[in-house]
């Protein structure tokens, strides 16, 4: 693991979600830059000192240089945006497979050369978007491609935080710090961070590429220097419309990842503040609930699969991110197709990223990358 | 009362709501073009035959001729769009009092001719928006006056139906007949039916007014005549920047208006279908309810006023209603200030219906009407 | 209206549940028995000053007295408890119809003179079960009967408010003052008051009487005089098996009236704070939300009966008693048969009174009354 | 780990729980008492043939001869409840720590018996009292202990699931085999799989031990010989009294644990199911959502800690548990004081069953165990 010292909340995540299932150990890592917390860090998880490794160069040489069955197979990657495709190319190039925190790049162009270096690999990526592992997820995705709501008319997707109302990276916040900052985060800030999930989320539900949208990105706290705030139009390559909306100056808002998408025959809402319920309306007033964790009458083997416990045992987001490392862990163990969110889904995150960038509140296309809005297609 | 025959929602909603609090009393009408629609749906309603007008004018004609103690004293008006003007004016000329269904008129010159004739008499005019006559709407009005949120930063605003998912207007349902007819309607369907909704609750709390939108409309229907759905980015005079998102076309949706509005210091988030529950939300992760019913120490007066019920016994719909006719009722006959909307907030309706339509795609100014969204101010 | 003045929060909802529909005119009362209070409840209610009684028994011979087109029809009493059979008896002796706030009498023996009185009459006689008026109560019941949930073997019921969490009563609260005095109370607070809103509930729903319980009252305020909390564990003659809780010192609880029924096949939930949704669990992890408003295809005629809105426009208690109302006017103005809460309803209830005051923890039969618990069968 | 094979849903959650901080490793296992089952489940968890052992007594024996650095630490035992207590002595005696699942034995001498036994050993003893282990159940528990309600009033706890409403025992299912084999699960079914659940919940978070109380229990299905359904009217040390529900045959219910508690001065309410929020009801009106995730001028210490992610990103059901196992692991492995439900609440547990069994309808005393209902005090 590249990443993850001391305060950074996403690297816990990551040590968490990839030890749930068992067939995932931490054996070594890079933490911070900073040698005291790296030390501090890799100490606290019970690593052994020769493989804390003071930079990520190191670490992927040191353990390249390990024999085949001590060293690490797959390196996670949960650093500042800036660094997703060095690091990533380096691992790819030692033979690593690659776990990495999205955005995949800070550019389209930047992540279209990482697809390159993949494509001559046999290597494994994924990408941490983690909301498409949630099995209501999956399940929201099947019944669009089952054809449940007919043809799809709107998509709307909104992220709302709150944390970044104040500026808290004046008062030494490192979480904000890095998102704010241009040279570590990328041309954006808000989009680059939740709005890729807000997007990814959109065109892996509706199975439908955004072509073109309409944004308006704002900085609401003074001298900040990147968007905290946005919202876009869009139109699809299927026909249908909708508004994405992404903001980290909701005041009071946590993490409301929130998606509706409504087609002729009727609609779904999935809220992933109460992630075990998906809302499926049908006109004439009935409103069906499904529940994770319901039997096989009700779900889809695809979303069934992602659950580990019976009905009315909440599972949550660490969950959502351990069904990413366990299939991830299963295409590399066991051979079976990749079935995670991957480059495509990168490339698409950076086409959405420079469109909503460039847009200032004009109609943009986006860049055109591939046919299909990502590979998770089981 | 025009309008309002067998079949028509709206119009039995006014009189449930005028007769709520036992103060406004049905003595006339002319409830339908179709004579025995407008027979049976005054005698169904206990009025004498005598005053179940044939049309309109006659109504307004006769009542006039009839000593002053016995005529009708206001009259609402809950006909088809086009209609609106033409009878308010000609009942102010009369000497009625006038509650009118919204949007005013049909267009932005209309109804500033509507105001011009009102500013010249001493009669009363009401607009039949609803929805700000909910007592947690107000107290979200005054929450923001009283700067519980500081600066506003941020306005949400959706209301979704599903209810012309379908083509109805071809298979005689009256109500969706007339919405989808520009010769009846006006320019727009769904913005004039209920985007004007979600525009004035917009306006109505966040005490300012629109200035700037960016709109796209669609009609997903064949042949449909009118848009059925859009969305619109925009941006006030003070400084906020927010989504209006009106769409009929949300198949499976019932009547889902609901407002997010945010500050600096936090959040306020309302929703129609459960009108009894404002959530406050203050950075940090506190949620507040503020319940209906609650007592002084919670709820503004303001709010206060607009319940009849302990807390716990919910009001819906037709009490929200029935508070702007009992503050109608009480500027005519007890000679309190208006405390309801009014014709301000017609002309700003207008100015957006003319704004959303024009827009197509590109950023555009609302006409300049009024300083303050609307003139309910207590 | 006897009753009903000012600081009185019952009797201004029956004016209002009365008027709704329009059917319906308040013509005279007897307001409270303090003079100044009465005079003026009855003038801000627009009386003539001639037809503002000084007490029940001048009302109901002056009423008597007037020539029969102008006399009021019915009488509605929302006194002190033990008033409710003495007032009655009395206007059916004068030939009135009778709605009564619940419950019916003091006593089962003084209930079972009234409805001997009854049968020797042919006025009406309501009881104001406002909870049994809502459209999804009506659909819970209906889909029982209907078998939905197979043979019923569960039914918990609990009504929880906090307003009696301290003292009121000796601070002037009047609701409070005569609700906690047995003289007017008669021999139970809580239960009398609330526990037999949720004991008529559970048998209207279930079908099934409740023969046998065992419960525990209290009083948890220093020098309460009646119970102001309570609970049972109690039988149906059907076999089932449920809890009644019933509680006023459940700080800051609003009036959370609750009910869970389940049968065989499949369960249903209503919380009366959210009338408009009916939840009905099937096995396996499909949850179906039931609304009001819904189309034909998913309510029953009885419950479409008692809605006049479309879905998503919110009804809630008043709507409710007007639905009483409507149904007892409709009985008397239409010869209908009657469709609301009557005497055996009120019989009921008093057994259930009689049988938790005696209870004192011990298993006790409930008084054998009739076969069916309620005589709504529709 | 004893138990837990394939098909059991409880020993894959303890792996998972225990995986998810990273320090505790699955090393050796007896999954089954079937061979191959054992042998499959082994295997696919990744242990070396040798540590899969074919019974829980070779398992400890084994274990035991094995030099400390490569020996097991700890057992988790999640059989059937016959098995409980033998195989935790086994094991404090062979010099191992134990986590047990509940209830702690089969009757409250066999449990007084392994207390003697821990007592007289220096061994760690867990059990797997989940539900305690969700932060905002301490936060409740905190707020108890700090006044933040005043005097206890009232208790009501509801431990509601559907899945045992059909013979599920006659067609194979394992998990309904042996809960309903008195056998192996003792003297009660529900009440002493979900029963002890809601009852050491209510004791945790009163911080008041349950006294007296009156129980029915009810077998609904045909020739099951234990309960699988039953409600408990109760009293506590402190003056309180209250309502305990389990029931496995509500139709439709998935796993619905609820706790509502009221002192003088306000309410608490917990649902399992939508575990991220504390309803914390005020006399007024105000409602306040205490959100997991919300920052330290909210929550208690004591409920931070067992957050692992900032607020909106959900946890559940196996990070409570997980929990439970970091603070186990802490006592055993950094020496902190034990800070997670033990041996004192296993007591409690049996003395309940034994109560609740032995009621049939009357009041009984719960045996005198301890003072506190629960070790976990903090």
């Amino acid at each position: 693991m590249v990443g993850g010292g001391e305060g950074a909340f996403i690297g816990a995540a990551h040590r968490a979600a990839a030890a749930l299932d068992g067939r995932i150990q931490l054996v070594c890592g890079n933490f911070s830059r900073a040698p005291d917390n790296n030390r501090r860090s890799g100490r606290a998880l019970g690593l052994s000192p020769a493989r804390i490794y003071p930079d990520w160069r190191t670490l992927i040489e040191s353990e390249a240089a390990l024999p085949e069955s001590e060293r690490m197979q797959a390196l996670t990657i949960t650093t500042p945006n800036q660094l997703h495709v060095p690091i990533a190319e380096a691992a790819l190039r030692a033979g690593f497979h690659v776990f990495s925190e999205k955005p995949a790049g800070v550019s389209l162009a930047e992540v279209k050369g990482l697809k390159s270096a993949l494509d001559a690999s046999d290597r494994k990526y994924a990408l941490a978007h983690t909301y498409l592992g949630y099995p209501l997820v999956q399940q929201a995705r099947q019944m669009v491609i089952d054809g449940a709501l007919g043809r799809i008319r709107k998509i709307y997707v909104s992220y709302r935080q709150g944390w970044l109302s104040t500026g808290l990276e004046n008062s030494g916040n490192k979480q904000a710090g890095w998102r704010t900052d241009p040279a570590l985060a990328g041309a954006s800030g808000c989009m680059a961070d939740i709005g890729t999930h807000a997007f990814s989320l959109a065109e892996f539900v509706s199975g439908q590429p955004i072509t073109h949208l309409c944004a308006e990105l704002r900085s609401h706290v003074e001298e900040r220097r990147l968007d905290d705030d946005g919202a876009a139009l869009f139109r699809t390559a299927g026909g249908a419309s909708g508004v994405l909306i992404a903001s980290q100056v909701c005041a009071g808002e946590e993490n409301d990842l929130t998606l509706h998408i409504y087609g002729e025959k009727g609609g779904l809402e999935w809220r992933q503040m109460a992630p075990d319920t998906l809302v499926h309306r049908i006109p004439g007033g009935e409103v069906r609930l499904l529940r994770a964790g319901s039997d096989k009458n009700f779900l889809h083997p695809r979303a069934l699969q992602g659950l580990r416990l019976p009905a009315g045992h909440p599972e949550g987001y660490l969950e959502a991110m351990a069904n990413l490392y366990r299939d991830f862990a299963a295409s590399i163990l066991d051979g079976v197709p990749a079935n995670y969110p991957g480059i495509e889904t990168g490339i698409r995150g950076m086409a959405f990223i420079e469109a909503v960038v460039a847009s200032r509140g004009n109609w943009v296309a986006l860049a055109d990358t591939v046919d299909s809005p990502t590979e998770v297609l089981s």
